[in-house]
């Protein structure tokens, strides 16, 4: 039986978490929930996935064409587990109502890590998140450095990390950004992001630097990596080469030597929106030096952390034991792994 | 007697130079080059600047209404030393004609390394200037990196270093560059930033990664420097504090955490054209941990190198016998020493 599963809010992650879900062999999306009755009702709708609303907001959809399948708690009564896409810190204003109708939930990185019993990266710590009630997925730059330094970790051993975040400004439909400057972000050491994968890895020596740069397409990490052991460039690419969540291109040879190159090679290859849910690893700026070693990589902070979310309900509902078969099957379904 | 100056190229570089020479006590502008009659033979033309261009070129500029003083060679027999201001690779090209007039020369970042006697930076090896034939000041980007090293190898020693470089896409007035991307620049580790520095520190560790952002104000440098003795925040704020070349300012309490921000500042400090030629460290970023040091700064790329041609004239000519005793005289008729 599949699991039935509700996303609220349908956003930038709530919308790509719902056809995700959908993809998915082993679970059922039962629905959505939607505040505000704007063009993303329609194109839900349009896909057949049932729309959820606040009681008493019927009327505003209808307005729009759209009859909704019933109230949010219509849908958390039908499910087993919500993912929660509110905005940032939502979430938390919503757990108690999870709690009141026992739903299981998975909150996203815009969330306080206390939200949750477990801050989450498949790579990293799924077997905590195992049959865990409320799961919190890491936010995208966390995500994207996750799967790096937790990959890295298990075969060779990471002792230290040093990470500079160039992130995007804004997503492509959000207007408002930086223009013509690059600003930091915060003005201090270590940017959140260190502290974000802490709440995965708490004892890591980490540090980062966040800057933020006028565009809107991707995050770009420069990522310094010291070793438990030497290792040497062919380890390191066959390592980073073996799962599919993480993509190595070759920027000089592919003319992929840039965050606008690599959306474009994902439009091409018909990717729904561009969206790229694997590291984008630079091969050529990959280099090793003994214990020393620096990867470049690009993440497309809109889509990056769906597979994620994918494992934290199959950990949260028991659907795979470990985080190798959860992987197998959301990869699969998800067709991750460009260009393989 | 003052020594008398000419700049060959009256671009980016070269009307930057020919201002900053006729602001010195020592030297006299005895004219620049221009081998086009553009808007800005009339600018230098108002300042009182005389323009020396090509011979059979002299009636173009008349047209603009602009009289030339004489012809290249008539400059070139008249000064003890040109500043090759022309765009890069160009300067090796007029070496010989510099040879031919018996001319010292000083050649911008753009030429290769071996078109001079030496590459230079005022803080690393002034003394290797001294009275050279043919000196080489390096890049912007290089020069803001080797101001922080050599400042931090004098006093405490500098074992490694590692720098991102987050470059601006074009100058304002060039118009083109990326939109909407991040590009690595090159596709490789090093950048040529790394060996850049080595034509002025050959035996110094250092790994540079280098991208391009969508803006046109400033460089921003994430610089992380293993030094060679454990050191503390004050030891290092008090040593970049030191020199008027360095300009500390604090992102949060002064709302100075962006490019556009401190461009902001220069501009209402009356700037010219807002040159800033210190580099601008963030206080907010600069942290230190042991022997592990993190900074953090900005780079005006249009301005930043004009504090080490006036050095390097004075090198070459014997100006002054230090670095002390040039940086002292430059940074004082510059009035370098933002908010200072």
């Amino acid at each position: 039986m599949k699991a039935a599963i509700g996303v609220n809010g349908y956003g930038t992650i709530g919308k790509r978490v719902a056809e995700a879900v959908r993809s998915m062999p082993d679970m059922e999306l039962k629905g959505i929930v939607k505040y505000t009755p704007d063009y993303t009702v329609i194109t839900a709708s349009r896909q057949g996935i049932p729309v959820y609303v606040p009681e008493g907001k019927e009327g505003l959809f209808e307005e729009v064409g759209v009859r909704p399948a019933g109230t949010i708690e219509e849908l958390l009564k039908s499910v087993n587990l919500v993912v929660d896409a509110s905005p940032g810190g939502k979430g938390a204003l919503n757990k108690p109502t999870y709690a009141k109708w026992g739903v299981k939930a998975v909150f996203e990185g815009g969330e306080k890590p206390d939200v949750a019993e477990v801050s989450f990266s498949t790579l990293c710590n799924y077997n905590e998140g195992l049959d865990k009630r409320y799961i919190r997925v890491v936010s995208c730059n966390t995500t994207g450095l996750l799967r790096l330094i937790c990959l890295l970790d298990r075969h060779i051993g990471v002792k230290r990390v040093r990470a500079v975040i160039v992130r995007r400004a804004s997503d492509p439909k959000e207007d408002k950004g930086i223009v013509n400057t690059i600003k930091l972000d915060p003005p201090a050491i270590p940017s959140h992001h260190a502290l974000d994968v802490k709440t995965v890895l708490p004892n890591l020596d980490i540090e980062s630097v966040a800057l933020i740069a006028p565009t809107t397409l991707m995050h770009v990490h420069i990522v310094y990596v010291r070793l438990k052991r030497e290792s040497n460039l062919n380890e390191v690419i066959e390592l980073l080469s073996s799962i599919p969540r993480i993509a190595l291109i070759e920027a000089s040879r592919m003319g992929l030597d840039s965050t606008g190159k690599i959306v474009e090679l994902a439009r091409d290859l018909g990717r729904k929106r561009y969206d790229i849910y694997e590291n984008i690893v630079w091969r050529d700026m990959v280099k090793v030096d003994g214990e020393d070693l620096t990867i470049v990589q690009a993440v497309h902070q809109e889509a990056i952390v769906i597979p994620e979310n994918i494992d934290a309900i199959r950990a949260s509902l028991g659907l795979a034991s470990n985080a190798e078969e959860s992987m197998e099957l959301t990869d699969r379904f998800l067709n991750i792994g460009l260009l393989r």
